[in-house]
């Protein structure tokens, strides 16, 4: 997979792309990462990537022109591939795990990441998809886009070795993880459980699931609505309904 | 504020941690970000953080142990000051705009990442928040803690300085921001709408609110049912609606 970051900040994200599974996985050149400032394609003597707005308003907007020869630029360098053209924005559409699946199928992805300021309305025809990253509001696209390239390639084929647990996870499950204990039994007056160590595998896969089901219960009932309870989890729920009113 | 972020990949906040906004409150003394490596506090010889689950199962667990030295460590450096202990973890409460403000009230933020693993449950009882930024898996909980940083730091008193836009967010107004264009009016044959460039104040702002209901209409309905519309606005979301039809 080939990613191409258009930025202010190039310098945010070499830190994080070099490091655990995205450093990795471009050692194994299963990835290639190019960051480039779209101020270098800026057309005017001063460098100038923002101006006014038409009609007047508060704050700057990015100008078209850096960002459309940016891309320009990086189609003329792999005019064959297709490519996913993201621009990160507040109101764009929410990331979701289905999203990075569908990033994950790419062999090209771009992101464009503004900072501090608004776009220019054309900018968005040059794009394929608009996406933000949740309810709240960040000073740039950068951490988004860094989200979104991790969330993406943690799913390629061969990107995740040994080192990563095949522990199922929350939101592929449809429940929430029991809790987990590892070593030691008692540490400053807090104990393991101890069904979980008398080696009875019966009890112990019994006692997950109806913790499983607790935690998603106490914390995101919304998740339970949608998930196909079998007739024993419907009875562990009735306990839990019971316990968890005293 | 102070900021402590306890983390296996102290190189991964270089980059992110230095630039931009966060990087500039640093500067000012408005902030002061501490990252530390907790296997530096893991007590045994081969400074291991993990293990294996009690009760079987695929993958590792975070010990309660480094972690618990490392918050110790935190607390002895400034006892008198109330703390927010936040877990990074995908079965916690959603990341959003409340939750930043909340943070943004506070002396003394620390964030847990994990990475890859899950955590002993221990270690939930030494934290005040578990959170998660959204639905969808990432490798670890470092570029979330950096997201949940720069959205709580850009809303401290003194941060954002003139180099930021006053401009309305859509997650503070309710409604989606209309398009907005800057120069030049002609652009690879992309034009300006006339509207914006006449100069008629009453005109510009009927259709900016216009298009701001228009967006929210297609992208965002959901906002619509929570915002209190006006008759003008009623009226021109029928127009809207027409219009799309078509």
């Amino acid at each position: 997979m080939r990613i191409d970051v258009l930025t202010l900040f190039p310098k945010m994200f070499e830190g994080p792309m070099g490091e655990s599974i995205i450093g990795k996985a471009r050692d194994k050149n299963l990835l290639e990462i190019n960051i480039s400032n779209f101020r270098d394609f800026a057309d005017n003597k001063h460098k100038t990537v923002d101006d006014y707005p038409y009609g007047g308003g508060a704050g700057m907007l990015l100008k078209v022109q850096p960002i459309y020869d940016n891309l320009k630029a990086i189609e003329a360098k792999a005019p064959t591939v297709k490519k996913r053209v993201i621009l990160l924005d507040p109101a764009g559409k929410k990331f979701d795990q289905s999203i990075a699946e569908e990033f994950a199928q790419e062999e090209h992805l771009v992101f464009i990441c503004g900072h501090y300021e608004g776009y220019d309305e054309r900018i968005r025809s040059l794009v394929t998809d608009e996406i933000s990253l949740g309810d709240y509001v960040l000073t740039g696209g950068e951490l988004g886009a860094m989200v979104m390239i991790d969330a993406t390639v943690r799913l390629l084929p061969d990107v995740l070795g040994n080192e990563t647990s095949a522990q199922t996870d929350s939101h592929s499950t449809g429940l929430l993880e029991h809790p987990q204990y590892t070593r030691p039994a008692e540490f400053a007056g807090m104990k393991v459980p101890e069904v979980l160590m008398n080696g009875n595998h019966k009890l112990i896969e019994s006692w997950q699931l109806k913790e499983s089901l607790r935690r998603t219960y106490l914390r995101r009932p919304d998740m339970l609505i949608k998930f196909p309870l079998t007739k024993e989890m419907e009875k562990m729920l009735a306990e839990i309904k019971q316990e968890e009113k005293k």
